[in-house]
């Protein structure tokens, strides 16, 4: 194997450990819902189909969350075992905002599979996410230990910024591409920040706090996770432009047709000149975006330096959350581990 | 004034009192949400319209959780102060329940206004939900004292608990009214302690809890609001049948023309006799229920008992919860002022 191979095996072999690890508390946990509940909970976690069949088709997620939690607590040198309770909130929250979320946006599909509320209906499917948020909380407030109220506070301040962010994106919508009123690449940031950087920097801190670590660390590694978060994003918007379908599962120019403000249109937009122009002419326009319009929009997003610029941004938060790591007193093992993972997700494609 | 003249104003100015404590908190966590979350929140809670205008139309709530919170403090020999963490906890909580239970329900209006998600739309309505159902959590964990873990442990159950509540009333709609599969009056009765009685038995134990009472009489006030809301949920329930919709704002025989399984009809039907096998067959036809079908399948009802049944099932629980609260060691006033509220709530119209 080379040296990406090895590294990309190493960073499978680590969630794919993180995942035994958890599993058992986290199916405990949908156990606890109402059936009904738990079997969209089920479904939504690709552990089963809409027959409640187990599904070993591989609609899971990476489990990234959960990961990081452990090695958090890993990392400040307690046992992983420690920080069980907060890798099944983080990974229920993920649930829940992704189930929700897919409601607000319409979005029909994930992983490949109907969304919820699309298998289930709208009302069942809020319902299921209300589960998964309530049981979330639930699982981090019992877990034994002196610090369980820190960790509570901690996630419950994710919550909102989550929410907040969420909040953000959905505003974006009724906003103008360009002139007054139009979305800023730093709001964009912002959005970001809340909707993906806070919950994995949530996950990292609530291993350290589970962990017994002192709250300078746990800062520092919530600020880790914060930038892993705006770079994961970057990365993921350049692929919703210019992403392989085959390997992302998405339509070509996917985030492009469904008009979404991400980072690389409102930065080629700020950034002026000819380019820019045009592309602010052909989006103001209003017109649906179909598969012509969508290629000459990515041209000139790549042209005017949107795509450019988002590998730089991503580029920067990646280089952020390392420093904030190497800052950080960890152990060695672990902050290893950290970087394996980081490099992983950020080394997608693109 | 008459004697019930003089209990009602007594009533309603502890209400008053109560709401009149609790509001600064309530209004800083609402603030401290997204802008536009927060509007959706202040429109649900009846503060103002959807053009964000304070609206002194009473479209407000009667703040009942809320006064059982600090009441509960107080009856265990604490400051009311203590409990306003909780209180505002309980009220977020039954604001955010309302606004999802509407979408999954379909329910049009609330309070005699269009709903969050008639008013918003859907995708906003749920995003509202979630972050007041965030911020009630957070209000509670950022509590000071030495109390708060076990209140929050104490809210989280009820929050798991409420959510099973209401999945378990969404799935009565698609069961049979009769023959296997039907609907128990036992089954509903659960549903109910668990959709409407845990939060009431939560808002009077977080009071408890937060003012440092011992586990059992948490326990025992925790049972005194299950079986008030037991109570209230009957009233409800012949007030949907038989109600004056001038007093209730619902049309008449709003429940039945909604083919709403409630307690009055399930022991209508359970109870046999020649009137229930009318009532099942009207029902069982499946026709959408007019107004004259409306105004029969009532008679059925009361005639089968159901009216009858129904009351004997409201003045179990709340002798049950007035045994409560004489069973657990209170502070004189405040559990005086406790039935005061317990017989305002259910001393309904009815």
């Amino acid at each position: 194997m080379n040296g990406s191979r090895v590294h990309e095996a190493s960073a499978t072999g680590l969630l794919d450990r993180c995942r035994d690890r958890v599993r058992p508390a986290l199916v405990e946990a949908v156990a606890r819902l109402h059936p009904w509940t738990g079997e969209m909970a089920a479904y939504a976690l690709g552990w089963a189909d809409t027959a409640g069949t187990p599904d070993p088709g591989g609609s899971e997620g990476k489990g990234v969350r959960q990961a990081l939690a452990l090695l958090g607590a890993e990392a400040v040198g307690a046992d992983a075992a420690e920080a069980v309770p907060g890798a099944v909130a983080v990974e229920l929250v993920h649930t829940f905002s992704l189930l929700h979320d897919d409601i607000m946006d319409a979005d029909a599909l994930r992983r490949q599979r109907p969304a919820v509320w699309k298998s289930y209906g709208t009302g069942p499917a809020v319902l299921a996410g209300d589960a998964l948020l309530a049981q979330a909380v639930t699982s981090l407030a019992e877990a034994p230990g002196p610090c369980t109220g820190a960790a509570v506070r901690h996630l419950c301040g994710t919550l909102t910024t989550l929410v907040s962010g969420q909040a953000e994106d959905l505003r974006f919508e009724d906003r103008p591409w360009s002139g007054p009123g139009a979305v800023e690449p730093d709001e964009y940031r912002s959005m970001a920040e809340h909707k993906t950087g806070a919950l994995l920097g949530c996950a990292l801190a609530l291993g350290a706090v589970l962990g017994g670590a002192p709250d300078r660390t746990v800062t520092t590694l919530d600020r880790a996770g914060r930038h892993l978060g705006l770079a994961f994003q970057a990365v993921d918007d350049i692929l919703g432009i210019w992403g392989d379908p085959g390997v992302t599962g998405k339509p070509v120019h996917a985030d492009l047709r469904q008009g979404k403000k991400t980072y690389p249109v409102l930065v080629a937009l700020a950034g002026g000149g000819k380019a820019a122009h045009e592309l602010d002419a052909l989006l103001a326009s209003g017109r649906p975006i179909d598969g012509a319009t969508a290629a000459r929009v990515a041209a000139l997003v790549e042209e005017a330096g949107g795509r450019t610029r988002t590998r730089e941004e991503a580029r920067r938060h990646q280089d952020a959350a390392r420093h904030a790591l190497r800052e950080a007193p960890l152990r060695h093992s672990a902050a290893g581990e950290l970087d394996v993972l980081f490099t992983h997700l950020l080394d997608r494609t693109w």
